[in-house]
């Protein structure tokens, strides 16, 4: 049910994507309603259909680069006494979340869970309603924060990048986002602002980073301006609010998106995420971006410039063995990588270039591995 | 060695004070090196004294209301053979930290770590080098971040204050910390920023927050309008740099600070922290913020506002217990508060409130909390 994508979303300008999206959103709910008071009407047992999320259900998609639901669905029907109840708060969670975005607040999973017990709603534990939440998504096709749900990390941005806000009481505001030389936090007034599009000669990329240090010594060292660079700060596994915006960034502004995580299965794993998306989230579109680039630290990145390493563990080789058999590791970089690190059994932070100097893995590490033009 | 305070310090103007600690720092190390020299100058084996951080040396102190050293101090001479390790790593140590503030560099202690073996220093593990920040702490009674040495975490700032910021690029300009409704990242640039003095008018205390989902809640709902507030999201247990923003809010502009934290024995002694400081950092001032305030989730406010709530575990009521005899938890308050959490044996989150509907904690909780003059 989510939106196709006009010509004009896919390819800017930019304004406007969000308040078009919005009235998607409010439609999609909408229209969820408006099937059960028809079938109602009709005196029919009301009935919604989703695709399921059992795993057998969950299958990788070449054309997409992405887990996507395969065709099995599931039925919840007022018929049935054991779905009455997971129905009722189906309809619930859709008339809550209706409510957030109507009048343009936000929330958290934690904040639904009690929210609940207002609405005399109940919940045997968050679990259940947090599963509510994700059968929305599936039944409309967009994520919790279309629906004003969002989660509690944060991630920050910084760049030459002016954005204009859609949140009440900013309406129309704009702030360029090098204002404040920390970063600023990517929360819901930031994921729902709708971009200026930038003069290519001083925006014409996006790198995402694992850790604050670097974020800060990107900073510090001018990335932005000397690579024209729209700097993002993952902290860790980026959230799915952050995935988002770098799609956005990608697909409405047309910037490659560079990532830099540490050199270890996990922070692989951080990439590929940004890049082809979870399982988890295999019944959502919209939160990957398939053309960002895995910048580093590579396996062989640890044994080309002699970094200071650690040795793997046995987790980390555990992990090394799943992801080898990740139909999204299918690539030749990713096995060369996967490789590498079992060869060397080594892994290394991005800080461990420090080894070099400070300023080394910004003034030789990244013009280097800007040069790539894919994985 | 840590500067007296003026009472132009204390009291504001705001302008100027991180100019004049600069100047401190560089002085303190630039002090440490001229001990070392005028040593050799006069032939003697270099010696560096400070006070020991072993726990029999951690005191409680009632005046200022926080741990600090006793009496013992523990000697670095480079006559022992056993010093001369740690006594070069030591000056290694003010070096380089004495390039990164000259330079207006920063970095993490990760960074530090690693760094020195570009100097061919050798440090064992990064248990070893942070162990010689905190030496270097201990020796010139600055903080790391003082030397521009930052910790990963971030927190975030929001409301009508005005800061000029001091880093390099950016010097001179300013930025009203409203402008980004998501809140901005408290990282090195704005630890480091001179408050423009506000309209009292305008704001009159600081509110910080443990949720990033309540932190987004008050922005949403205009708190700081309306309780004229500066916020800060304290991201869990906050960060030095924040306790050492939250100190300079109250005592640069006199500003009464209230904190929020979760129900629970660890959210009070998130409180707590940012109150009296840490056993950790009993070797450096200016970290805590004596007469700030903790607002809630009290106990008592389970009971009173007969809030969803979860039993305690076996682990938090063995925390109640440790801090039960803490020192710092002598006053009336918080023996009440922790007796009544043994007492009920449960514990709420803040988000338990969103069960009288989203804006209750704002419109009916939150003005009675800031009635409260002291704990």
């Amino acid at each position: 049910m989510a939106p196709k994508k006009t010509k004009k979303e896919r390819k800017g300008p930019s304004k406007g994507v969000i308040k078009e999206r919005k009235q998607h959103v409010l439609s999609s709910l909408e229209h969820l309603g408006g099937q059960v008071y028809d079938q109602l009407a009709k005196k029919e047992f009301p009935t919604v259909k989703m695709p399921s999320r059992s795993i057998a259900n969950i299958i990788y998609d070449d054309k997409t680069r992405q887990y996507i639901l395969g065709k099995r669905n599931v039925k919840r029907s007022a018929r049935n006494v054991r779905h009455i109840r997971p129905f009722t708060q189906l309809l619930w969670t859709a008339l809550f979340t209706d409510e957030l975005t109507a009048q343009n607040k936000t929330s958290t999973l934690r904040d639904v869970f009690y929210s609940a017990q207002a609405y005399e709603m109940d919940f045997q534990d968050q679990q259940e309603s947090d599963n509510l939440i994700t059968d929305l998504e599936t039944v409309t096709g967009f994520s919790r924060e279309d629906f004003n749900v969002f989660p509690e990390e944060r991630s920050a941005i910084f760049g030459d990048l002016t954005v204009e806000y859609t949140v009440p009481g900013y309406e129309g505001r704009t702030l360029n986002l090098s204002s404040h030389p920390d970063g600023v936090m990517i929360g819901p007034a930031l994921t729902t602002s709708e971009f200026v599009r930038p003069d290519k000669k001083k925006v014409d990329k996006v790198i995402a980073i694992e850790k604050g240090g670097l974020f800060t010594r990107f900073i510090e060292e001018r990335v932005h301006q000397r690579f024209k660079a729209v700097l993002i700060h993952t902290a860790g596994q980026a959230p799915r609010a952050t995935r988002f915006l770098l799609r956005r960034l990608n697909q409405e502004l047309d910037l490659p998106v560079y990532i830099f995580t540490d050199g270890d299965p996990w922070g692989m794993h951080i990439a590929m995420v940004i890049i082809s998306g979870s399982a988890n989230a295999a019944h959502l579109r919209e939160l990957n971006t398939p053309d960002a680039i895995w910048g580093g630290v590579w396996a062989t990145d640890i044994v080309d410039y002699k970094l200071p390493s650690d040795p793997l563990t046995d987790l980390d080789v555990k992990r090394l063995n799943e992801l080898e058999k990740d139909p999204r590791y299918a690539g030749g970089l990713w096995q060369r990588e996967i490789d590498t690190f079992r060869k060397v059994r080594k892994k290394s932070e991005q800080e461990a270039f420090s080894r070099y100097g400070l300023t080394y893995i910004v003034d030789e590490y990244l013009p280097k591995k800007l040069k790539l033009k894919s994985n």
